[in-house]
């Protein structure tokens, strides 16, 4: 596969010069030099029925330097992109809390100081990495590290080999950094990836060696599936053209998890076309587990105001309309009950491995 | 090293099995079978000069069978007990919140459950603990994994070879298991172990290679120290004959870090003679590094009313009563600001790995 930097191939130093030279021209022409900033917002925000993502639309603004509400924006945005190509050059990586400290100064011959806190250089990365539609990854700026993975699989991070068929209890912690300068895949015996959205649950699959037993890759996003485990999803079911199966909780935020990692967020609606798995399946925890599965009522926990709301804000989500899917949240719905993964533990601690999960997978028991 | 299980080195089944035999003694002598467990409370905790930890006092509450305030309770106990014999006889481990649904049930002829929720499973896992003398990992039950590890180490986890030198970016995930039935420890070259508090200073100083150069262990326990990797911080201290350096914000909560490491904590006083490390050293941030260093004034935050409430709090902890520690905290107080580790990065991106902490290291400038 082509190595990729930026859009369309680039280099990010190269978008960075593309930058200064649009600026240094605009300037040269007597012109306001400006920057064209595409809208982070729900309004610029669209489904790709085709495509099966959540995509950014076209809506731009204009960023000027000189307008006083725009000088101080337009100098953090010089400042952050100066910030990141020194990382760049220097072959280094850092996190967004170290690039706020590195950059703030007072400016010279006034009291004010470049960026106030962290809030005003935040705002000013997400501006950048979609104006260059590079991953702030690749502009070598790290989150923490949050996840892990075991299963029949080595890879490459940094220049280590690990092997994730031999990674003890722990797993290898997925950066958050996942680019292909960073980690390469070798030898691959998996025939599927499972998510798992609790780390607690995928303990008790890596205890019981599922992945060995199932050939697969088994990953935790612990929660909320951070971006470096996104797009090494994304990486891993495109480059090594592994089917993905996630696993979550039978509530509203659940079924969100899975929602984020098929079509993408909101929020991050501009790198969905670098992160989103449409074809993700999702393997449960349903909302018809409890009768297939006989569980007890009283492992189920009442749906409060907040997880109604949710689920029907869900049933009005473009990319939830198959018939399969209503039949999913109303039936949550009509229920009234939430389910979390651990509730399997009451069948036997092993239950989720040697009987749960076989019967899902064998019998293509999910949803899409 | 001889294997340590549960107190006097016993294997916590034995203790189960003296549990129930007390108990069946007990009612064959037509007495109210009851048991005896240590009180967890700041009125029964105190600092041991001489070892220089925070210990359990002997204060102990009696749990009857036949009263109606203790009944719920001492049934509770017992089915915890038999759930965690179920793991040790299975050779499983798992979570908190799996065991409160594996032994969540409806008692028979009455309405009642066994647990209503998670919040009645948990004190009751420590009331075993403290009872047995046995971590809850040694009655494999475990919390999140969180932390990481690199270092010119090799160790043993689950039977799998970790080599600590070859864990890429991320470095090996420290389970919150780290027993030696788990974790053992194999060949080791280094001659220190650093803790980071923050997982993005940690990750600096990894792509630096600090480890290599400086031949040591580089540990993260991401924030608060998690119980694992004070365990491991523990073993390692004690087994290996190693220094350990804990490295943190310049606040309160800094200073409480290490506190916790040195001497334990108020909440797991029962464990600090398994966990704490009384030597440990404390490498920085110190409230004279901002002039030490040259640090600018930007990059210091206030001192809120809980900092300054909370450092005056310190002042009168027993083991911070030393000449040298006075004057730390002291100063924080007299300049009213306190200092994050990234600050350090105004003076470079690897300011940290090149000077500061070489200089602190070799200078021997450190508190204990």
């Amino acid at each position: 596969m082509a190595r990729r930097k930026g859009a369309g191939g680039k280099d990010p130093r190269a978008l960075f010069r593309t930058m200064v030279d649009t600026l240094v021209k605009q300037a040269k022409a007597g012109r306001n030099p400006s920057l064209d900033i595409p809208v982070r917002s729900l309004s610029n925000v669209n489904f790709n029925e085709k495509r099966s993502i959540i995509e950014l639309g076209k809506e731009k603004q204009k960023r000027y330097l000189f307008n006083v509400a725009h000088a101080r924006k337009f100098m953090q945005t010089f400042l952050v992109a100066s910030g990141c190509r020194t990382l760049l050059e220097e072959g280094k990586t850092t996190s967004i809390r170290d690039l706020y400290y590195m950059l703030k100064h007072t400016i010279q011959g006034v009291k004010e100081e470049t960026f106030e806190d962290q809030n005003e250089s935040d705002p000013i990365i997400e501006d950048l990495e979609v104006m260059l539609g590079c991953l702030r990854e690749e502009l070598h700026l790290f989150a923490s590290n949050r996840g892990a993975l075991v299963g029949t699989l080595t890879l490459r991070d940094s220049g280590d080999v690990i092997d994730a068929r031999h990674q003890g209890s722990g797993g290898w912690s997925i950066p958050s950094i996942v680019e292909e300068d960073v980690i390469q895949f070798r030898k691959c015996e998996a025939k599927f990836i499972l998510l798992v959205e609790k780390d607690a649950v995928w303990r008790r699959l890596n205890e019981d060696k599922f992945w060995k037993k199932h050939k697969c890759i088994l990953m935790t996003g612990q929660g909320m599936t951070p971006r470096g485990v996104r797009r090494l999803l994304y990486r891993m079911h495109n480059e090594l053209n592994l089917p993905v199966y996630v696993f979550v909780d039978n509530d509203p935020w659940g079924y969100y998890i899975y929602s984020v990692i098929k079509q993408g967020s909101i929020n991050l609606a501009f790198e969905s076309m670098r992160m989103a798995v449409p074809k993700a399946r999702f393997i449960g925890l349903s909302a018809y587990d409890r009768k297939t599965f006989d569980l007890p009522g009283n492992v189920t926990i009442q749906l409060n105001k907040q997880d109604t709301a949710r689920a029907k804000q869900l049933l009005n989500y473009p990319w939830f309309q198959s018939k399969a899917w209503q039949r999913e949240i109303k039936h949550m719905l009509k229920e009234k009950v939430k389910l979390e993964l651990e509730a399997l533990s009451k069948k036997g601690i092993s239950f989720v491995t040697e009987s749960y999960l076989p019967e899902k997978i064998e019998g293509r028991k999910w949803l899409q």
